[in-house]
């Protein structure tokens, strides 16, 4: 079993400020295993954020890595010029690797106990250096070819990605013609398929906000939970004040697939920001975030990318160390709970 | 706990032909809860197939039935003209209630242990009379807002369905501006919000195929899974010879929802029809299913509808009764994993 596995609970990296490093340390430190993002840090910011964790717990804890696509630019000049034409001012659309080679360069120099990949297929060089200095690699899939490919790159795990997931999905290619992110499987049906195709262990995630979910992935053949959405509440994560208010809002709209904040597809609660631009949205990453950065800033929950994963309205406000332990506690009983429902 | 939920293994009712009287009955015979598919069939045949479930099991079994829906006429006309420029031979474009009036009337008349409804909430009073004659009482949902609805008509239990589903989704209304009907929730996350919206027993329907997936549903609280495409190679089953090969293809084209065999939301594998007329197909239920019925009567796998959920390809060609004992088998596997899992 992997060290990242130890626990069935994991804490979803969550880039853009979510996940700090008091939230991977309290939920580390609580008994399951955090996951600091990596993704729009350069090298120093997350030198600095590894650094802050470990003075915080002496417990294992991850990293996760963007990794860069292919620079596709068509329909960016358009969609920028329809956010003008909205009223929006726009950043410049440019294109960057993320940093991943300067990041990839730090975990060499000084590893983590694991380093799980987004956005692509690790290259099997990569794999072979993050082993070499001893961290545990997984790659994040959303289809069973992805895993298969992932697999056969060298990859220890897999983050198995169902369509309820809130913020990015994982998929491989940012293909143009499917604004939603490839055959967008459940996680349920995913996991078992998944498990059919590869023998890896499998972190399991999407729409997980409570124990009866992760009772359910363990069922389904995974060995732990990756929850994200249900952590965006506690004090410890760095969630922006409109996103918080929105997760919390009884109203309760649902979840769509956008390309309209990044030029990924991305799960978000619907406001008109996403309703107003998803359908004319280009697959240029990462040069819509950096368009859009700007209008995000304001912080207007109408025009900012409020990721959630479908299960939201379950997230609930309590501090990380507390959350672990009701998750587990929640989990136990749900599995007794199916015992007593097959033993009928 | 209903009849209907004393196992933890529902045949999911598959209107066309698949779910014979045969299948029925082997499936209650073997301790789970078969349903017959009321949909497209007429109040006598509808009768004459209960009789002979009857005829094969002492067991108890359902009907479930499709609730006729507004009259969406618009696009039917450009639908059939884009047939007609295809090459194919369209039907008449009919709209009917699917005999719906007579066949409650039956079931009123000569009353079965449980109805379920799909394609809308049932009327309270339609709940009432089954009740008054001893009948449990069923409505298919796919969101926490069609779960309130139809607690609020007075049924006993919910068949929750996922987005992995095969085959029709159940959305209450067939939105002409939401091909892909309704929010699309994956199961998991949709079984923990209903769980949180109503107090009702839940069935759990979409991408279940095997007893890990049985088991992963209980966990999430549901009191039973629902499988279809896992029953679908089964001897007993009606699969036509070109679905049955389509399932088993190892080539494993994935799924996607269309309109374009019925004129309602449905997951089937893809093939050239479902791929060149989904864009176009509109929101004209059941007139799209009577203009392709002459289609689809050809046994052509790239022009028929090859209804499959998201896991379709571990389906397994079993005798019903050996499946259901494996899927018990495999379910009591898969808690025991998941005890451990939260064990450690």
């Amino acid at each position: 079993m992997l060290t990242a596995l130890d626990s069935p609970i994991v804490l979803a990296p969550m880039a853009g400020g979510p996940t700090t490093p008091d939230l991977v340390s309290a939920v580390s430190d609580a008994g399951g295993f955090g996951f600091l993002a990596g993704g729009y840090l350069d090298a120093d910011a997350l030198g600095a954020a590894v650094a802050a964790v470990r003075k915080r717990t002496e417990r294992p804890f991850g990293v996760n890595l963007f990794l860069p696509g292919e620079r596709h630019g068509a329909g960016v000049a358009s969609y920028r010029e329809r956010l003008v034409a909205a009223g929006l001012e726009p950043g410049d659309p440019v294109w960057d690797d993320d940093g991943y080679p300067d990041k990839l360069a730090l975990l060499l120099s000084d590893p983590v106990p694991a380093v799980s990949f987004t956005f692509g297929c690790p290259d099997p060089d990569a794999v072979s250096r993050l082993h070499a200095v001893g961290s545990e690699v997984l790659a994040t899939i959303t289809t069973p070819e992805e895993a298969r490919q992932a697999a056969a790159a060298g990859v220890d795990g897999l983050v198995v990605q169902g369509v309820e997931a809130g913020a990015h999905r994982g998929v491989f290619e940012n293909d143009p013609a499917d604004p939603a992110g490839g055959p967008q499987y459940g996680l349920l049906a995913l996991l078992r398929l998944v498990a059919a195709a590869v023998d890896l262990p499998l972190v399991a995630t999407g729409g997980i906000v409570d124990g009866a979910g992760v009772a359910a992935v363990l069922a389904a053949g995974a060995s732990a939970a990756q929850l994200g959405t249900a952590f965006l509440l506690c004090p410890e994560a760095g969630t922006k004040p409109a996103h918080r208010a929105a997760l919390g809002d009884p109203e309760r709209p649902a979840t769509a697939i956008t390309r309209a904040f990044t030029g990924r597809p991305a799960r978000g609660i619907r406001n008109t920001f996403l309703d107003d631009h998803t359908d004319a949205a280009p697959a240029a990453y990462p040069q819509v975030h950096h368009m859009t950065r700007p209008i995000r800033a304001h912080g207007d929950p109408a025009s900012m990318n409020l990721w959630a994963g479908q299960a939201y309205p379950l997230a609930r406000s309590l501090p990380a160390a507390e959350l672990v332990a009701t998750l587990l506690e929640e989990a136990r009983e749900a599995t007794s709970r199916a015992a007593a429902g097959v033993a009928r």
